[in-house]
């Protein structure tokens, strides 16, 4: 039977895109490089925002929304930031037929907009920390889109906060980054490695760009999340200032981060199979489906009572499966496809043992379980597959970890696809730009929980004080 | 004290401005015509959302998402509908300075977007019907922006579906004005007028649209949430179509309907005073604020740690108001303000009694609550006073509402702000065009509880079935 997907040794990226297709997650947009997020794609980034969103809302911050527009003058405040955005932006010339006297930029994020108000409602110490999150839509164009990896429109959330001293910027920036890592690993089940970005590859007007790196199955690394500390860099250009305790007027001092849909992208290349989604049972929009099987009138009837009575035990989002008009197998593949955690099978065989088959969908493992014990095992089942994804990703991630200080194996391990390298680099951008060029790797992060450790940079041979994360990278 | 509010009677439009500006609901954005949405306005927004996304799922109806841009081409195909919004149709012309090959709409509403995708979705009577919500911001040019009530870009949720036949698709969109009706009359506490538009007033592209209309207190209307019977208008154009269990190709029959972030201009206007904002407790984001009372250090902490008691048995939403800053006076004009249903008061009176005042936002009552009935006195009272809200409003509404038959007596009422005007009209376009021309009313619905009588139209005299509702609106 055609399943409709190309296996992952074949064609990588066929397949992510077969596993979209015949989970039913996402399409391409009738608007050239945007996407329709379709139910079952959208269940899933609902369930991660419900979650987000709570935890977000436990560090103080709180939602509330800023226009769409940003007015061609406000970008173009900020030097770095509107030359790091400018030949992605999407321009609104005119209203109808008429003309409009100032061109409105589609917001490619929102840090001109949201500080632009700050310097408003900012006066006192006591107006500090504010701390904002807002959950939006966001424009930049894409020359080579790619559904919830790089789409002209995503949806995302960006939280900006302002707070009264440097370190209290910094703390916040990094919080958010560790809020971001527990969240990634606990419910998308998907390891990270989170360091600080080169200078390079920094938000345009950051002074720190913070990230978490995730490997996908094809070695290439994928950035999943990112929060900046700002400095005072935004503050003096929209002149975001507070009089202090001490009488003194001075500049805020910011952070913004953010994640988005892309989220759902990593979700998918992390954990799928060539038989189409896998998801964490924590994320999936159905943690359960029920196949009832029968060969008869009579059978029927009595496995469907059977099967309600199931669900209705479960205090879980579920599927029954009743269609008449499919095969068993048919059903069957459908729900694989999409990636529901387990399958519950009830036929007359397993009503006479007043039982059901449970079916993992990560492992396949079959086993017969007792009627009374359904509800137990089930939970402690889901429970053991978050974890066991969460386990064979970081071993994948381990297996495809490389230390090396040879330039040729550094080359070859990149050429190769064979995940992340970790090399010295002596922080020169010169060097950074020349590795990329040879070998299109990029500096993904300087990780954090690398130890410092005295080397020479991979390219030039210069002292380098700590290694770097190398990867080909989405 | 000044507490910053004109008074309605004074200038009712500056009233409705000042009540958002002294709560912090919303203010004008940097960018002309568009608003900022603040936290405390935000907040009620998520509860309007959370209500209301439950209850549209529960009609079966699935979230999605679809791409904010619209290709002109595709917004042209229905007649109709693009002369309805192309003069305020925001144009995407270029991406950074390079112009686009053909110029994309910021959505003004999703109908032709949504219809291509649901050509390619609906193949067979097995695929409806099709069920889809989606949660979005939309953009349309204004040249009397109003907070909340007209705004360029506002939030809103559009559903949209598709049936096999008429008679279900007219089902549905009248099932959804019910949705709508229950929910703004159960959690906004504002009563409405539920019935159709004329032929001038409806959506462009519809065959009907139904529509609720409440009553400000100014006597104007403000329409709260339609729902389109949209035929096959968009069917034939987008080639819709379905393969039915007869072997027929045929088109498919639409519904679209959506309400605004218009609700909480509505939900101000409808409630509050001239002392500020008053919310309906189902939907406010804090239901009680708990104001400790104190004139020393000693009396600070006995209260301080009743009102944590206090709090601590309440399972809702509160603020504990400790400030040392302000004066009680201060604090307790703040939280009016803000339109907190229930105010607590704790100082050194009531803790001797061991007791505590509770104070109504909506009326002022004051009672003294032994401390052991606190939670059970909340949590009746915030019932009380949601549905004691809604009998104001009802009231209010029928005292305001007015039949005539007389022409004079018509454009009195009109001319004075009198509120709702029902009386008959022929159903020809030419009348209601001379009646707006010369009252600046409008028909704002044919009501469906209105019996059928006959009567003579209030301008032409020529013969009519039904009495409609006249009034100035939003």
């Amino acid at each position: 039977m055609d399943k409709g997907i190309t296996t992952r040794q074949k064609n990588y990226n066929q397949w992510y895109l077969d596993v979209i297709n015949v989970a039913g997650l996402a399409e391409h947009a009738p608007v050239k490089g945007c996407m329709i997020i379709k139910p079952y794609g959208f269940a899933i980034w609902e369930n991660i925002q419900k979650t987000l969103d709570a935890k977000i809302k436990e560090t103080g911050a709180k939602n509330a929304y800023f226009p769409l527009f940003i007015p061609q003058s406000l970008l173009k405040k900020e030097a770095q930031h509107i030359q790091g955005f400018a030949p992605e932006c999407l321009v609104i010339t005119q209203v109808g037929k008429k003309k409009l006297k100032e061109p409105l930029i589609v917001r490619p994020t929102s840090e001109t907009i949201i500080y632009e108000v700050f310097a408003k409602w900012i006066k006192s110490y006591r107006d500090l920390p504010l701390l904002i999150n807002q959950w939006a839509n966001i424009a930049r164009w894409e020359l080579r889109p790619r559904l919830f990896l790089r789409t002209i429109e995503f949806l995302w959330q960006e939280g900006h906060t302002a707070h009264a001293t440097e370190k209290e910027a910094e703390k916040k920036a990094r919080e958010i980054l560790e809020l971001y890592r527990n969240f990634v690993e606990s419910y998308l089940a998907i390891p990270v490695i989170a360091g600080e970005k080169t200078e390079s590859e920094k938000f345009p007007g950051a002074v720190t760009t913070y990230t978490l790196e995730a490997m996908m199955q094809d070695g290439k690394a994928l950035q999943l999340g990112t929060s900046h500390m700002l400095g005072q860099n935004f503050a003096k250009v929209f002149e975001v200032k507070f009089l202090d305790k001490d009488g003194q007027e001075k500049y805020v001092w910011q952070t913004s981060w953010g994640v988005s849909t892309r989220l759902i992208g990593g979700l998918i290349m992390a954990h799928s199979d060539d038989k189409g989604l896998v998801l964490p049972p924590k994320l999936a929009p159905l943690s359960v489906v029920i196949i009832p099987i029968w060969a008869n009138k009579k059978e029927q009837k009595a496995v469907f009572t059977k099967a309600d009575a199931i669900a209705k035990s479960l205090d879980l989002n579920l599927a029954v499966e009743k269609r008449e008009e499919l095969t068993f197998g048919a059903k069957h593949f459908e729900w694989e496809k999409k990636g529901v955690p387990l399958r519950i099978e009830i036929g007359p065989k397993e009503l006479a043992k007043k039982s059901v088959v449970i079916v993992r969908r990560d492992t396949g493992e079959k086993e017969l379980v007792k009627e009374e014990k359904v509800a137990v095992f089930v939970e402690k089942i889901l429970d053991k597959m978050q974890k066991s994804l969460f386990s064979k990703a970081l071993r994948f991630q381990k297996e495809n970890s490389h230390t090396t200080d040879s330039w040729k194996e550094f080359k070859d391990f990149i050429k190769k696809d064979r995940g992340f390298v970790y090399a010295h680099w002596c922080g020169k951008a010169l060097c950074e730009a020349e590795i990329k060029k040879e070998t299109k790797a990029t500096i993904r992060a300087i990780p954090f929980a690398q130890k410092s450790e005295k080397g020479k940079c991979i390219l030039c041979g210069k002292p380098s004080k700590q290694r770097v994360v190398f990867a080909k990278a989405y």
